[in-house]
């Protein structure tokens, strides 16, 4: 343990551009692992430390709002860079911190890099200012039309709540974070717990990124706090202008209550997880039960199934071939050993739910991964459920979300049955079929009716693996996430911490670049209905 | 009156496809300039009757949103047909319904033509969908990336709330029906009851485009209501994703608190108005006080004031040339008749908040219209009043809208206490400078406070005249509007009434058109980073 007692991690706030010992008490983040806690102390904010942050975040934000699309552009990669150049003491750390391999780390490690690089280019584009101009029709009878011009602009200081699940890709540097501040927006993060020392690391690698590039102090800020008061000072705040929250139902929905109490309401984007159904046809699974089976323990095991993607539910009508299956299944999943949670709460929350479906009068274990043999720590065994149709129907408690590698299987008579369990679902991030072609073609209803229930729709893949890319959504119907309109993941993200703002008969002069006549960033703008990248000339 | 007793108007709901009396009571709207009531009754929908159109809307959802880009824009383009043929009976029992001159009503019977026209070649061009489509790289190492598009489909079924001050451009067939019929959403609209005639008459219109178009009946469905009970019932439904209101704050909190309240929350697009207040810098007073003070008075007086955008703040700092304002201003006012306004209730209200203002200690009524001399009907008479920006900013009452043709102007001692009055404005749909250049380019933070307040910048123009083109934006950080990141008014308002689907691995035969690798449609796509209308080739 080369990290304990070492000067690296201090236990402080990061308060825009200082580092100060929370006065408002002490905490440990532990090994999930042996239970072990790390030296030294992590400390919470007290309220006036977070009033501190929240200050400097409405100070910073007229200033870094308007910084150049080149200057924010370059930011986000002086911030990939500093994650880049972290030494494997951030690794250390973070697998200490979660249980995770080295090679989960080490790719969430890189996605960090690779999402600022994404973002970057992004706020290069300036396709997100979605610029529309209309150019004055003086001459019109019987009144003339004004000069328009209607552009993007960051909303205001967001407040990020980190995931538990990824250390690294969605916490404090995560896709929140870099969405907003491409936007425009200043970030305060409220750290998570159970990784605190890798947030400490990270807010040190944005630290040197704002000395860097000479960023406001207030651009970002990391806090810690116990229990909820934090984050209910955070949303109440009137500086605050938008929230992103990943995390379970419960704190979402809490979030978005305290919001919406506000005096003015502002948008919480939670993305609260789901069971991520998976509806297996008859034909493919005649064919290749086997390969889906071995594709599916991959993916519900993957991690203790803790990915807000880990597919929950099995939808399948009653054949042979199913049976087929779940032998499958069966085997391949006595070869998982028992897997370690992140954190105690996790681990506890995951046995209540499971137990709880496991009382159920018409639920069956039907696989399992191998027993627990550790005598420590936080661990699990994978669970492989069954239950009917109609039972599942009539009980809302099994379409809620185990956060882990629990997942049920629905037996269905017919199809019927598995259009009327899909109709039953509440909103899911994901909905995947394993059909053949034909059997897709014959069975449009099923993905008319699954597609509005989702915001992905998964085709002979399996859910688990959030591509980083323009194409991406990560989000859905509630209560998947609060607003199906948006996505957390992928370049369409920054789409959550904009506004437009329409500027009608301004002077050239007093015009930012991106609107002028001569197009100085060569920006591809829609002036009056065709889209160009030329300069507007009189 | 031709229009009396005419079979014309029946006084009856229009609910997915069949007309139906509506068995919950019976109304008459009425004409505001001389009290008179129209035959025949129109009638309230029962619970009974408002759910059965609820449940046509979802019925006819997936059907209608699927139809083809092609298809959506013909749509939209036979309803600009059918409105086109109405005869001059719509135009006078517009005219009789509020008391708008002729002018007016046939401007807005063009803009609703416009409208449809603008929506169609927005639907034709795709631009709405923001297709993304990122290739399947199956040879990445360590995991492959899967075939993903991204693209965006209809929310669902909207309720629209039609505005009073638009019998037609924001009404049944105004800017928020036009936007998510556009969408791809069923619209069950709730008439206006102080238009009511006029709401029937372009029912007929759509019904007869739906019947040419072949669309699902239950795209489209007009009901009345008294009191709140049917705005709840609509809103609270299930089958409902969206909500489009134009009215007042307290009508628009009302329903937004519905909306959270409900097991799935919604959006509730509401633009609730505001004082849009105008800044009159010194230099141009000096230069250009008469001109100035002629426009003013156009702008808001200009309907009655009964625009969301009518000017009712002037901040001006204490000068001679602020006096010659006043008295142009003075002058011109002196000229201009009373003014009926839309209904009793608007009436009312309007006498309500101007007499709170002027029984203000510290409010002056400088400036008057011409009294009213008729001795029924809702005629009204312009007011300017008079306050100090110290009293400004002690008074929240002061900072409300009195909709309609009231004004108050705040007189400063200077520059800061203009910053303050301004700092102190809740969010507003508009924000005004008058100044020249250089005085511009001298109160560059002027500017940007204002640009934080508003949803529409406007520069030595007056902001009545809200254009539908590509680049307006009508909302405005709230109150102005429940979500400043939407407009209501303009292309972009489409935004309002679509979510992102990703399709992951989908095979080609089913994909849609727009996203096959074909692109048949020959639209705009964001393919691998780069925008493109070119196939994808393997």
């Amino acid at each position: 343990m080369p990290l304990l007692n070492q000067p690296l991690i201090l236990g402080q706030q990061f308060i825009a551009g200082q580092w100060l010992m929370g006065e408002a008490g002490v905490f440990q983040s532990y090994n999930p692992i042996t239970g072990q806690c790390f030296e030294p102390n992590m400390s919470y904010a007290t309220p006036r430390q977070i009033e501190q942050a929240l200050l400097k975040a409405k100070s910073a934000f007229v200033a870094y709002s308007n910084t150049s699309l080149l200057k924010r552009a370059e930011f986000l990669l002086v911030c990939a860079d500093e994650v880049s150049k972290l030494d494997n003491r951030l690794v250390e750390r973070a697998i200490q911190e979660t249980g995770y391999s080295e090679d989960r780390i080490l790719t969430e490690k890189k996605r960090i890099v690779y999402q600022l690089h994404l973002f970057a280019d992004l706020v290069k584009s300036g396709d997100f200012l979605d610029i529309r101009i209309n150019t004055a029709l003086p001459n019109r009878t019987p009144t003339p039309r004004p000069d328009l011009r209607y552009v993007n602009k960051a909303l205001g200081p967001v407040v990020v709540f980190g995931a538990s699940n990824f250390p690294l890709a969605y916490s404090v540097l995560g896709g929140d974070t870099v969405s907003a501040l491409a936007a425009g927006c200043p970030v305060i993060v409220k750290g998570h717990n159970s990784h605190a020392g890798t947030c400490e690391i990270i807010a040190q690698a944005i630290e040197r990124a704002i000395q860097r590039c000479d960023m406001p102090n207030g651009t970002f800020s990391l806090l810690f706090g116990e229990g909820n008061d934090i984050g209910q000072q955070l949303v109440k705040s009137p500086h605050i202008k938008a929230v992103g929250f990943t995390g379970s139902t419960q704190g979402g929905k809490a979030l978005m209550k305290t919001a919406e109490h506000r005096d003015e309401p502002i948008p919480v984007f939670a993305e609260m997880g789901s069971i991520n159904p998976v509806v297996l046809l008859p034909d493919t699974l005649e064919k290749n039960a086997a390969d889906i089976a071995k594709q599916f323990v991959e993916s519900f095991t993957a991690g203790a199934g803790q990915f807000c993607v880990s597919p929950g539910l099995l939808i399948a009508i009653d054949t042979p071939a199913l049976q087929v299956f779940i032998d499958n299944v069966s085997t391949a999943l006595a070869n998982k050993p028992a897997n370690v949670m992140l954190n105690e709460g996790i681990h506890q929350s995951f046995q209540t739910s499971l137990n709880a479906m496991k009382a159920h009068d018409d639920v069956n274990v039907i696989a399992l991964g191998q027993k627990v043999v550790q005598t420590e720590g936080c661990f699990t065994q994978a669970t492989l459920l069954q239950t009917q149709a109609n039972s599942f129907l009539m009980s809302e408690s099994l379409k809620e979300e185990a956060f882990g590698h629990a997942a049920i299987l629905v037996v269905c008579k017919n199809m019927s049955d598995v259009l009327k369990v899909i109709e039953s679902l509440p909103g899911q991030l994901s909905g995947t079929i394993q059909g053949d072609e034909t059997e897709l073609v014959k069975h449009q209803e099923l993905i008319t009716q699954l597609s509005e229930k989702v915001g992905r729709l998964v085709v002979n893949n399996f859910p688990t693996g959030v591509e980083v890319c323009e194409a991406m959504v990560h989000g859905g119907p509630f209560p998947a996430s609060s607003d199906t309109r948006f996505t957390s993941v992928g370049t369409a993200s920054i789409q959550r911490f904009i506004r437009p703002i329409c500027l009608q008969n301004t002077p050239e002069m007093l015009l930012p670049d991106s609107l002028k006549n001569a197009n100085p960033l060569k920006l591809n703008r829609l002036v009056d209905g065709v889209y160009t990248r030329k300069s507007i000339d009189f």
